[in-house]
């Protein structure tokens, strides 16, 4: 069977694609005379446009917006990719909005995309990882909320529930800390991150608990906050470096952090794996292209966008969709630890 | 003198962001008492909102639309994050599509984006860097652009004239080959790319005319296309290898393509750049990343977003603006040549 593209359509009938689009979609009135010669062409080619799309019955305006925090982390665009191909698969389109993490960037986009009548939101980052987040921000969401349906991705808001896509990443760091712990390390180190974020609280917390339960110390002085670029992870490998007691593990709070504390340790002629085992989070496309390869855990980012998709499609259809999807995070082990 | 921002604005007025925002941008509606309160408050403390883009008077919505063709080249995410941050700066805020360069999806956000009434235009990807756009693509964008300003980064479109910003990826390519005949080398592959892309013909036509230039003969079994992925990279790499008359250095079509060439290399036992010369193109973070530290060209990503989302701002206030922003390429020379 041949297959034909919108693109075929708008050829044969000698209009543009968006005119074809605005046919099928219903999105903006196109003339009669026009709507006919297309809809001819799509019968005699028997063509199927988003099946799916079209039985969307309360989708209005087909828009979804996407907050996301920072376009410089890999992870991000990971996760908004595979958001995208869903979003395509069901006939919506995605404005995607890089906030920055700042909270008043967050609050105009997301008045912009409300103003824009969206028909869902997907946010990622900025206030729904804050440990602390002003009650003013948590309102603003809950009152968006009642007018938009939102799923958010790895984070939450303090006093209300919210429908979520998260992958677990208490469980992964569990799993990676057990990792190192069964390739011999009694002294596992922690880079990066930052207290204000509950995901850093949270990976803490795993790695914490995972020591006790293999009956191994919790130090202090072995564990190490900053930030989650790759030059946080040079400076702070270069304290770990100059400790005269220092850890032959480290796990780092991403895979930007591990790789700036590999960088490290390789201009100093240090060993990895054999001096120094060094693992990551996230296995964003950096963690295979590295040499060695790091070890790291997948956080699935192209299914989480997937999910996050679908469920928020599910909402805007209002059907019923669980509170809290969960993936499983993968231990991917390579050459690192 | 302290520094006020939005969000403390918000908190003194006990109202949301969102309510600050629509004062200060005019955007939608605010109860006259609660403009006022804010209004005072602001007064109060001297807060000076976006001076710059307060004064901005062709400014309608306030909104650009951003077409990058693929999330998972980090190149465009550094692309935009250096048009979001001139945007903030500037007032706008920035919907980001990801349209894969599937033309009717292009053709599908370009249509919503005109439809929502976006101030301007940035297009990277798909269709302005086809060596064959069918004409019904170009019409599409030229009509648009008789509404709306539209800046391209790094293509164009055939036949008509649009606002350009670019890096001369052509004397980049002749910085980095003349970089590898001056370390020596006289047998050259160009690997990665495609036929039917313009920045491919442009990097090619480059190389073989530094080669000339050199009086080094074009070979074009040297020559192998492909993708812009680490899996063309790696595949087209076990081509080489198998060669028994094979380049001594290489020249890759991006640094993906250079990064799955590097890891075949390094797979095998082949050593980088003893036994091999790889350089790659775009100077992504990736390229830093690696070990040995990846020779390539840097685009400066971040400025070709920012210089875009200048001069947008200029053609949306009605101001001159030169056709062509040309930005110099940089050689980034580091372990791997």
């Amino acid at each position: 069977m041949e297959t034909i593209t919108v693109y075929d359509i708008a050829r044969e009938a000698n209009v543009s694609v968006a005119t074809v689009s605005r046919v099928l979609n219903d999105t903006a009135p196109v003339r009669e005379s026009t709507r006919q010669k297309i809809m001819a062409i799509i019968e005699k080619h028997k063509f199927q446009p988003n099946a799916l799309a079209r039985s969307l019955v309360n989708k209005k305006t087909g828009m979804i917006g996407v907050l996301f925090p920072d376009s410089s982390n890999m992870f991000f665009p990971e996760v908004f990719g595979g958001a995208e191909l869903a979003a395509q698969k069901l006939g919506y389109t995605l404005f995607l909005c890089n906030t920055f993490s700042d909270y008043s960037r967050e609050s105009e986009y997301l008045n912009l995309l409300c103003e824009r009548q969206v028909d869902g939101l997907i946010l990622m980052g900025g206030r729904i990882n804050a440990r602390h987040c002003p009650a003013s921000l948590v309102q603003e969401v809950v009152d968006i909320q009642r007018k938009i349906p939102i799923v958010m991705i790895n984070g939450t808001l303090p006093g209300y529930s919210f429908h979520r896509v998260k992958t677990d990443e208490y469980l992964g760091t569990k799993l990676i800390v057990q990792h190192l712990i069964d390739r011999g390390h009694r002294h596992i180190g922690f880079l990066g991150g930052s207290a204000a974020t509950t995901t850093t609280v949270e990976k803490l917390q795993a790695y914490q608990r995972t020591l006790e339960a293999n009956h191994l110390t919790y130090r202090k002085e072995w564990v190490h906050f900053g930030s989650f670029s790759k030059s946080c992870g040079q400076q702070l490998m270069e304290t770990f470096l100059a400790m005269s007691n220092r850890p032959t593990a480290i796990l780092c709070i991403n895979d930007y952090v591990a790789i700036g504390a590999m960088k490290t340790a390789l201009s100093r002629g240090i060993r990895i794996p054999e001096d120094i085992a060094i693992a990551g989070f996230d296995d964003t496309q950096l963690a295979s292209a590295m040499n060695p390869e790091l070890t790291t855990v997948s956080q699935q980012s192209e299914q989480l966008g997937r999910q996050a998709m679908l469920n928020l499609s599910k909402l805007i259809q209002k059907e019923k969709v669980k509170k809290v999807t969960v993936l499983a995070p993968n231990l991917m082990i390579r050459q690192s630890t």
